[in-house]
């Protein structure tokens, strides 16, 4: 390793490493976005597919396969399969939450049409679904299926809890698994099954991805509190206008008493929000330490995700991981 | 073929043929329709897959399964496929749709929202997904994964197209390949691919569902200018009022003079509809024959579709399906 590599940020030296790999997912992801007949299918997911995603996902395959010694040519389609599954899900989460700004553009819904998002998502959920028929690995159609099954009905409780205070850390991590870490468990799983690795590195790898994916989503839920608008691409109180249930305000919930209660029930509850509520939120967050608590938690996942693989044997890629989930905790220091 | 089975409709007599069939698939799409962490998931799920959809999408894998002699299990996964997928477009079309009624009762949309409607309709497609993966064959896998990404691409298509009175009868015919046919051909398909049947007997089955979901299609888009509402679950007009370009109204668009063409812009293209255009567009289309015109090609593909079985070997379900493609276009006589 370079001295130039050391300073860089682990995520772009991930990306340095596998460059040429992500040429060939850049190309493949521009191939399969196209659409002969419908040109509003280009038009709306080179909007989100150039937007300057970070290709996280797509990186964690690529990682993998490569880690298992994978010399074939598949694991370029997993990583572009990674990255259409999340792009439809963004198309799909815009029209749920109603956003307008997505990686500080403005989101599909709001430039087209919900419909375009709606429908636009299903292409290239299709898409995605072809692309994994071409590695022609049953196993690894298999955990795509049960990753997008649960994708899904992550989504669906996100919905249904979203806005009942009385939701639990278990059902918030329940819906954070699904809806953030079984792409990433996947992503890095398939990565590992298509190299024919054996089952012990195929497990550890799962388990790095569901706990990494688990730790950047309360990173992410963190920073909608606590974040910087030109660092994150967020709006600080995105979550808490759209009644969003996330760690930290469930962790405050625990520890209210009945006027704060009141408080949460009428802003989350009933949506009632009021000049100045964001604010009294997050005093209420910090008063009983919600945030703080949050971001131990978020750094004890990373923890576990790279616990996962410590004992894998040497790669250089390995140490990229280990030092990536560091650095998804890294954001909120 | 006893007196009785002479009397009923081709749709009951399949039924009846494939009763024992069709309770497994009805048996496995409530199993899979669950949901053990989002009871929002079967509530919705329930409200469509239970409405009396008449699951002809599924019965046509049955029956191209049974005519190939199949005898294993699969055929059950693929009917309930098939049906998930269907149900999942629904779902979604109706949010595109913006519709408040479909098959007679309120839409999954209105009765919960938008947001439930796209993630139900994302987590049947990924339970779809799961079925056809037990089904262990990477063919029939193909063969839906391209389906899926026609149907989408048709979708996307309608969209842009249906309000642009210059689309031709070729784009009409592109979009509803995409959006109907694709479904009913990969229907027939994959129940010839999982008997094993050889590529004659497959091709044959394909361009049957082809043009049966051509036929089928035309029909409905004629019923929205002449159906009895009763007897169609569809209110008159429904796709003049959203602004549909359909076969009736371009068949009319070709043949209109300066002042009609001025009309179908207004009303279509710029949806500025007053009281009354739907009764006059009514009588452009019988002015020009368009209705007429409309039936005869509807009939054209029936006559395709049992064209393209008439050469296969007897076998009661060949019949059925022959019947059933006249019983389609029936329904406008």
């Amino acid at each position: 390793m370079t001295d130039s590599n050391a300073q860089q940020k682990p995520h772009d030296q991930m990306a340095a490493y596998l460059a040429d790999d992500l040429v060939d997912v850049n190309v493949l992801i521009r191939a399969r976005m196209a659409s002969e007949h419908a040109p509003r299918i280009p038009e709306v997911t080179a909007h989100l597919v150039e937007a300057g995603g970070k290709r996280l996902r797509p990186m964690l395959t690529l990682a993998a396969a490569r880690m298992c010694g994978y010399e074939g040519p598949f694991h370029i389609h997993l990583a572009a399969t990674v990255e259409f599954i999340h792009t439809a899900t963004l198309l799909h989460d815009d029209v749920v939450d109603e956003s307008a700004q997505r990686r500080g553009r403005p989101t599909a819904n709001l430039l087209w049409d919900n419909q375009s998002s709606v429908l636009v998502g299903d292409y290239l959920f299709s898409r995605s679904f072809q692309l994994m028929v071409e590695t022609g690995s049953m196993r690894v159609l298999d955990i795509l299926a049960n990753a997008s099954a649960t994708i899904a009905e992550g989504e669906v409780l996100q919905l249904t809890a979203a806005r009942d205070i009385a939701t639990t850390e278990a059902t918030y991590l329940q819906i954070v698994r699904g809806k953030t870490a079984a792409l990433f468990s996947a992503a890095t799983e398939v990565g590992g099954v298509i190299a024919g690795a054996d089952e012990t590195l195929v497990k550890a790898l799962f388990d790095y991805g569901d706990a990494l994916g688990i730790a950047f989503q309360i990173v992410d839920d963190l920073l909608d509190y606590q974040g910087q608008p030109a660092t994150t691409g967020k709006n600080i109180g995105d979550d808490f206008r759209e009644r969003k249930l996330t760690l930290p305000v469930i962790k405050a919930i625990a520890k209210a008493d009945p006027e704060e209660h009141a408080f949460w029930k009428r802003t989350i509850e009933k949506g009632q929000q009021e000049e100045g509520d964001l604010e009294t939120a997050i005093a209420l967050l910090n008063k009983h330490g919600a945030l703080a608590d949050t971001r131990d938690e978020a750094i004890e996942w990373a923890a576990k995700s790279t616990a996962a693989i410590t004992s894998l044997p040497d790669h250089p890629v390995k140490q990229m991981l280990i030092d990536l989930a560091d650095y998804v905790v890294e954001r909120i220091n």
